[in-house]
């Protein structure tokens, strides 16, 4: 199929992908009177009495905004807010697909973290969760760390963090498959941009000690200039050894290679320096850093790619809608680290151990348990770190 | 029924009224790289090339922002954005329900006009237009006003020109009724305030030439002071002979009062020096400036108020559903003085000459034909005074 041809056929006849539609009926003048005036009063006097009411008596409860400037969409860069509405539109109906969310596409006409802050905190009141996407480093990081700060409902950057979250599942398996222990092994991130560092930051968590991120122009170390802020703090906190050099030389010797760069960037020659073993997670789109069948015939023992046509696809998809339907299921103020490694620990787990192998790392992105695992892990995570505002449910 | 008790039941178990669907099935991998990526990239970079585009492959074409901050909600006052939700979800269910809109309701957080404004104006990539809804005066007209000049899509703040195109549609039947004339009646509206000062144009362009507007320290004239910006211009443009009083000597011999101001302001012995046949529209909700029964026995031809349960219901439900549709089918760029007037007449039109009397001057709010001859009526109106950036479609 040739999808892009087809994607200008289907969004054309359908008008977009999202619509919305009315949860209640209004058949007569009595469904008028209480879902409009005057019964429709009713529940504004109760939110404005307490506001957590919204919860109860409107949709914040179970809507997000899936939030873009446009500045930095798929591979095609700053196209601005208008142009990435049907990658918001997109992810909006996969939010609602797979993780059952109300979500709704915002596409704000904003250059500056401040104009973007701004308006996504004055339209917080009608969502219960805010989704950032596609918003250009070093904005991105600004702009979720203050609207983290300053808003009551969970803010999550989904390029960096389900990325993040996605890798983390990724390699738990993976270093199961080649019977390695993540606390001993060196990892190579290639990239470090808004992904690349939201993924050291998760390989930390989830108890890597010996990573080495490395940029188009080497290795990241202290004292390394200039850098910008993002890269200052990895050069701090990563990298024990201190060691300088391109990319070949951080992979001498190294158990992963994770990349978030560009096509053709990893070489065949530079994996057979690789410890034994090596794991390759390539996801440069929509051509990984190496392709599958050069990189296993270089001796790859586990292979990862963003690619829907080979084993293995590592696709944030998997973490998402389940992550936001278990963090507004328990009404959760953050989404912390400890959520997002319990995210990631539950699509691992998807992959039962008799099961798991070279070419079974992950589960299917269609695979219907996914978003409730993520989601019922989360949501626990949620309620034992204290951010939770309610218990855990039965069900979610 | 209990309208509010109800109201709070039904909102609960709903969680809300309205809810995101997906209009494209995604059920394999090849659903998702159409709707996803890669395939969404294509769509992207057509509107990229050219904005317009958006129209074509989003849900920008038919969908529509309800926008408030919860200044001025229903007659319960400035009680937020938050607490305003449950009425701009009602709103939108309505705008889906009678004109097939898709409508988000949009809350924001934000006290001054310059906020309001910047928010909307940073928003407005993903609608294809505004409708504003329960701000408070003056502040809605120059949110309004700035918004109408700087975007190129529709913005029509319901709660003024809605109201007006109802009213001036019922008074349009009801001078038939009684056989006058708009040019040659004199007519006295009570209450100029958001809603009083969009009836007076509203009527001065339907061809009213004699009226006088009467706020709670009586009549407006040139000089009177202090007046804010909206009633100064008013003075001006009304009460051509610069009469001065209360409302009991602005309705001697006056044929037509329009209340949109308090419960019991009008008195039956105000009614007995009105013309012959007078016409009274007591719109204060929920109790209207005088009963409906009460304002019969004083004399009245022709009473309309807000409420269900009495004839001659004036609801703005009539209008901004088919407005809305008939706007966003020609793609229209403003919703102008033409169109609210094509919308009056043809919501006043759906009454038949046989079967119009003094208890029926205007259509239910449940008649089918309401939106959509409201939607032909103001695309033709907006073809025809060349704010339409499409043609006339066949269908609406």
């Amino acid at each position: 199929m040739d999808f892009y041809a087809e994607a200008l056929i289907r969004h054309e006849a359908a008008q977009g992908k999202i619509e919305t539609v009315a949860k209640l009926p209004i058949e007569n003048v009595d469904d008028l009177s209480v879902a409009y005036t005057p019964g429709v009063a009713e529940p504004c006097r109760k939110i404005a009495q307490n506001i957590d009411d919204a919860y109860r008596y409107t949709c914040k409860a179970n809507t997000i905004a899936v939030v873009s400037n446009g500045t930095a969409v798929l591979g095609l860069g700053n196209i601005g807010a208008t142009a990435s509405l049907p990658v918001m539109e997109g992810k909006s109906v996969l939010f609602k697909r797979f993780g059952g969310v109300n979500a709704f596409p915002v596409c704000i006409d904003a250059d500056t973290p401040e104009e973007v802050i701004a308006t996504v905190k004055a339209i917080a009141p009608s969502f219960g969760g805010i989704n950032l996407e596609d918003i250009k480093s070093p904005d991105c990081f600004e702009i979720e760390e203050v609207l983290e700060r300053e808003l009551d409902i969970p803010v999550f950057h989904d390029d960096q963090h389900g990325t993040a979250v996605v890798v983390t599942a990724a390699l738990l398996n993976a270093l199961k498959v080649v019977g390695k222990d993540i606390a001993n092994v060196k990892i190579v991130l290639n990239g470090p941009g808004a992904a690349g560092t939201a993924i050291i930051k998760m390989m930390q968590h989830a108890g890597a000690t010996d990573i080495i991120a490395v940029d188009e122009f080497g290795i990241l170390y202290p004292g390394r200039d200039p850098l910008p802020g993002h890269k200052l703090q990895l050069a701090d906190e990563t990298n024990p050894t201190q060691m300088r050099g391109g990319l070949a030389d951080a992979l001498e010797g190294a158990d992963v290679f994770v990349g978030v760069s560009v096509a053709g960037a990893l070489k065949p020659e530079m994996i057979a320096n690789m410890a034994s073993d090596p794991i390759v997670f390539a996801m440069a789109n929509p051509t990984p850093e190496i392709g599958y069948d050069e990189a296993k015939a270089a001796g790859v023992a586990v292979m990862g790619t963003g690619r829907s046509d080979k084993p293995n696809q590592i696709n944030n998809l998997l973490c998402f809608p389940g992550l936001f339907r278990g963090a507004l299921a328990v009404r959760a103020r953050d989404i912390n680290y400890d959520m997002k490694l319990a995210a990631a620990k539950a699509i691992s787990d998807l992959v039962p151990d008799e099961d798991r192998s070279a070419e079974y790392i992950i589960p299917s992105v269609l695979d219907p348990r996914v978003a409730e695992g993520v989601a019922r892990a989360v949501a626990q995570a949620a309620v034992d770190t204290g951010v939770a505002r309610l218990p855990m449910p039965e069900e979610i």
